[in-house]
């Protein structure tokens, strides 16, 4: 039996939301994996929030998506045919298989699910127990250089990211502020991550309530969106405090520009704005995810997850991310696990 | 003889530029000295970029100047009465003294001039062998962290502190571009501060002419001005560059806010935007003042200064730094040296 690849090309570049006009769906052969290369079946497609700015022309932490080929994803597969002993027949793994339902990969490409656990299931080891804990967790240890009893914000707080940034920051004994859009979401950061406050910039004066959630000034923020909230933020930082860019989600759909009125503060405050990249963490993600892993078991790191089928479905979910209308991490499923 | 002293009380906030009717000019009699402090003479009254925002409501790094109280000048003087022996009559002082021809002050408020050099104009010991000095010397090589053969881009190049950070960037071995508003600025950082290129942000293209005078990318940014040119500039920076935030000259005035699209590229590029203040490094200010002076005598640091006398003419020389018409540290001489 011939193996039927379903792929999604780049066709054209989105200038806002995103939908399938901007793909050419082809279905094709499978080819096998030559020597060194296994062939996979991808399972589960993450959906981060930068993705979309892959789509645009200019290159950025990656190289732009070039037209005419397939959309690059965040994939977990299971090997299915295998030319390299390193990584047998039935093996999952992480890799960058992209929009489609196999792909033929070098070893080297991908990362076998060593630290899977077996009560852990396999969707979370593409967000919490991968890239989306890696980035909390170094980002906010790393960049952020909490010290207990400091105060953190968090914006995108419900996110994927923000939202482990936060129980992390209550773990390391900060005062921690989420930034959200809609009650249900801060309701959430205050219920379920326990956050010290919770701020709507949908219906709430951000800069109100950074006052009166913040009564000792910010020391650290954890920054995912950009725009206007961050000159509140700048405008109430403390002295030497460090600003983690981990990224600008209002930018990314063509929206409003970053502000940058309080950049003025960081020179009153000798404040610190780093950007980083969870790519220079790799080296540290044994270390990481042994440290993660037994919050996930024991239940004190919650990371929602929505799932929805077909990878027809992943224009939809890219633009329920952009309006903020996901609730935690977005996960395309391709093809059954087992 | 009673001595009579005229002092320049803020009278109005500006929104814009300054003029003599945001003063109340009063003419006083002179208090004679308490224990432990002097009466000054004042005769230089530095003018720096940043004096405009004392005069605003919001604290900075320093407090606003209230309203009714004379305006904070930043003074080079002769000490004239002395009730304590560790700063006789005739000793020069740096300090705090004010828009006033004499002013009484604390032993522990003033810095008597112990670096004077003979050979050196005592107006050099309020910019380029004091704070300006050291805020270059400081701001490039602590906060940018300089390796030779990195490309420096300075704003405000031809300022009082820009043009000593591109001299000391050409010491430390970067290649060095200027951005400076007219053709005589420009052509004067090329000749006399022996920059390797500059921009004329008035009538280049500021994008176009970075990426032809910055081939390899920018590593250090030395930002004194703010606004879309800060934008252009992060466009262009390398991995883990370095952009070191001096001040925001364009927002001083109540002129263009400061733009922030780039801080994207900050994300991108894992760099590190950082505010500083001069009033940090006062632990190394006999260190470095040590390192500059043999290049302030030899001439290989040039320094050019502006003196307007009296009073009467500080709102005028403020108004000169917002519009770009000085060139090198703007000075009022209150009174003769001698």
């Amino acid at each position: 039996m011939t193996l039927k690849n379903t792929a999604w090309y780049l066709r054209s570049r989105p200038t806002g939301e995103v939908d399938a006009s901007h793909f050419d769906v082809r279905t094709e052969e499978v080819p096998d994996p030559g020597p060194g290369q296994v062939l996979v079946r991808n399972i589960y497609l993450m959906i981060p929030a930068s993705m979309r700015i892959w789509m645009n022309e200019r290159d950025t932490y990656l190289p732009a998506v070039p037209l005419g080929t397939v959309m690059r994803g965040i994939t977990t597969s299971i090997v299915e045919k295998s030319n390299d002993e390193r990584l047998p027949v039935g093996t999952y793994v992480n890799g960058m298989c992209g929009w489609q339902e196999y792909a033929v990969a070098a070893v080297e490409e991908l990362m076998p699910l060593t630290h899977k656990h077996p009560d852990i299931p396999l969707s979370n080891y593409r967000h919490v127990l991968d890239f989306q804990g890696l980035t909390a967790y170094c980002g906010l240890t790393d960049v952020g250089k909490p010290q207990a009893g400091e105060t953190l914000v968090v914006t995108a707080a419900a996110g994927s990211v923000g939202s482990l940034v936060c129980q992390i920051g209550k773990k390391l004994g900060l005062r921690v502020i989420g930034i959200a859009g809609g009650p249900e979401k801060c309701q959430w950061l205050r219920d379920v991550c326990k956050v010290d406050g919770a701020i709507d910039y949908k219906s709430d004066d951000v800069g109100a309530k950074l006052d009166e959630l913040c009564p000792n000034g910010i020391d650290i923020v954890f920054e995912n969106v950009g725009g206007p909230v961050l000159d509140l933020m700048l405008d109430r930082i403390n002295l030497r405090a460090r600003i983690v860019l981990c990224g600008f989600v209002s930018t990314y759909f063509g929206g409003e520009q970053t502000a940058g009125r309080g950049l003025m503060n960081l020179v009153n405050q000798r404040g610190t704005m780093q950007g980083f990249i969870v790519l220079d963490y790799l080296p540290h993600y044994a270390e990481v995810m042994g440290i993660l892993t037994p919050w996930v078991l024991d239940g004190s790191l919650v990371h929602p997850e929505e799932i929805l089928d077909g990878l027809e479905n992943a224009p939809v979910a890219m633009n329920r991310l952009s309006r903020g209308e996901n609730h935690g991490m977005q996960l395309i499923r391709i093809s059954p696990e087992a």
